[in-house]
């Protein structure tokens, strides 16, 4: 988003538009299954008790579809929260191909890399709300976008030193040093372009999803691996952990309203407007009533980590921008996530406030040096959605992890 | 500051109003030294070589003045960079006095807590530039300022855990609940209050350099020690560390252009004006010149961590918003750092446009458990300007402290 565009978009000059009616459905994003999943059944020993919600039957691919690098995959069949699951999921190959030059330029990237290819792996992740129709247009197109963007940078990447000009050519000579005293490196380009992909799918799905007439949102979580490095950039509440021998290593950070209260009530505070009068940015233990009117009560605002006190005036009483406590935290009483894909017509219940301000489509990075790391046959990625996190420590998902490797060490399939 | 009052003071709707020129100066802010260095002298050693530059000479508070827990001071006389030396330092206990309330709440108070007073110990570094009166007003203030803001919430912050609300009334039955689920906790009060009290400061010393015709501003680095914990809130690019006999622990960070490069690109990408249409919020290796027109070259914006190549149009020779590497790097071209008091007339040379907005007076606090640690009495918190960090590192600056209390056990004074 520019910044005209968010004028233009979410501070309306004269009266306020009348909520967008849905358009007819021209060309609606059709329900579908992640591709991997065809073909395949309920895993063994939970397929016999369907109907029982204490023992929900969980699908993963067919023995005979290998997913890359030894990667698997399950899933609880819909929790019948929705009519459709909104979980979706994507995994493949990633060829990354050079971008077309011109003769000249051609000759000197065969002299730089013999290669006409740059080749990784890509799995992700979108835990969708609002109907699956985000989600499953995420996971037909990020991997895309991210090609996309790979493809566009790929002269860059296999140099030794990112150069400051794509082409190579030294317009000054100290320009490599301004490169290293920036301490640009290689996987700096990776993470930039997993950040616009993630950017540029946000605004795809919005497109594709006001054409067709349909809502809704998800969050991703994607991990890449590329050049000997693991990359695994997140936007939303989903997680993804290193279960190693010795070690359980955290390889993402959880983004809600919580964890990005002070960014959050900071919009607020620069564009009072995103609010209407209808919500308060101050954040108080509980909502308050008027009862507490006049009392000092314990706050915080956007600028503050600590807590202090303030005396309660009538404008406080308004529904907080940031409201409950951990997994029932909302985001303008209306979203669990404070940063993921789609979104772009979600309002607030009976008013034309919209969430995707303060929603960000901007993934955090993290990179794993795998040559550095020793990997062993052992280690394992584990990505999951908040449904496995809500019941499960990290440190409870590693013991599984650990243990059925232990007791299927003979099964090529596990 | 307010949402209202940033927009009225940097985003004026008419044309750009003429730099205020200095009111005649009505009381200007007197030059003084740290009142604890009175009747001091240059340490033995250094006297003696006053005008050589390599040599010069270290100012520290005479023998006689025991500064509070066995704390020390010392400064390179002026660098002669300006007229006046712009650090500044102050400390002193800190006694905590409740506000007055009503005879029944007073009742309720002895009940709680038999004495009258909270007492801590305070030490404060300001760095200066812009000439010294910012530095001096702060020294004069900050204590006090925080004092009050203690003052305050002294209630809350003698009971086991901070109440909903300050006059202890429960309105709700479950209102402790929602305090403990929250997390909140003492600590998060005092971390409030130094928060609160940087800004309180910062609009003194706005006000007062306003009406005395001056201009300057500073950084602020503060340690206060209260409840068996040691609180240290950082504003700019002074350093502190604590030194044990195995360990360095860092106990703040630095705040800079650099540091802080994605707050202050966000801020111009919501409200472009800030810039008059001078500079690009793009960060690139270097600045742009008319060679790279057109070519692909390395960049990042606002939401990136990451780096991308952009093809460079005519706007992004502009002058960068964020320019130079390490201690050369400039907001705006103008300051070194990214937080601090004062500056609240500051612009860019021959310009309208203003730092302030972009300058944050916010402290970041962390909080050291002392009773936990078990400190011994060689274990030293230092606190610097930039000046001794530009040079030493932690460990070097370890070693020193720790050579030197080695070699003077025997000394009283040391």
């Amino acid at each position: 988003m520019s910044a005209g565009w968010l004028r233009r978009r979410f501070l309306p000059k004269g009266p306020l538009p009348a909520p967008r009616p849905p358009r007819p459905h021209t060309s609606p994003v059709p329900y579908r299954r992640p591709r991997f999943l065809r073909g395949s059944g309920s895993c063994p020993g939970t397929a016999d008790a369907p109907s029982l919600p204490e023992a929900r039957p969980v699908r993963c691919p067919a023995r005979s579809r290998t997913l890359p690098w030894n990667a698997g995959y399950a899933e609880i069949i819909n929790a019948e929260k929705s009519e459709f699951n909104e979980d979706q999921a994507a995994c493949g190959k990633l060829c990354i191909q050079r971008c077309e030059f011109g003769a000249e330029e051609d000759q000197e990237w065969l002299t730089l890399c013999p290669e006409e290819f740059l080749t990784g792996h890509y799995w992700a992740l979108f835990d969708g709300h609002g109907g699956p129709a985000a989600a499953i247009l995420a996971a037909n197109t990020l991997h895309s976008c991210l090609r996309r963007q790979l493809a566009a940078i790929v002269e860059g990447m296999v140099a030794t030193q990112p150069p400051m000009h794509l082409s190579g050519r030294c317009i000054c000579p100290s320009d490599p040093q301004f490169v290293e005293e920036k301490g640009i490196k290689t996987e700096d380009l990776v993470i930039g372009a997993l950040e616009n992909a993630f950017q540029e799918c946000d605004e795809v799905i919005g497109r594709e999803l006001e054409a067709a007439g349909q809502v809704g949102g998800c969050t991703a979580l994607v991990a890449v691996s590329l050049q000997g490095k693991l990359y695994v950039a997140n936007a939303g509440d989903s997680r993804a952990i290193l279960v190693r021998r010795d070690e359980v290593r955290p390889l993402s950070s959880e983004f809600t309203p919580e964890t990005e209260r002070q960014r959050i009530q900071q919009l607020a505070f620069v564009y009072p407007e995103l609010l209407a009068g209808e919500f308060t940015r101050l954040e108080f233990p509980r909502r308050l009533k008027g009862d507490d009117l006049g009392q000092k009560v314990l706050f915080r605002d956007h600028h503050m980590n600590g807590w202090s006190y303030k005396c309660v005036e009538k404008s406080d009483l308004k529904y907080p921008l940031i409201h409950g406590q951990g997994r029932q935290a909302r985001l303008l009483g209306t979203l669990a996530v404070s940063r993921g894909l789609g979104d772009h017509q979600l309002r607030v219940l009976d008013t034309n406030i919209q969430l995707k301000p303060f929603l960000l489509s901007v993934p955090q990075v993290t990179v794993l040096d795998m040559d550095q790391l020793e990997l062993q046959e052992e280690d394992v990625v584990v990505m999951a959605t908040d449904g496995l996190w809500d019941v499960l420590s990290n440190e409870q998902v590693a013991q599984m992890v650990r243990s059925f490797l232990l007791g299927t060490q003979e099964d090529p399939h596990r």
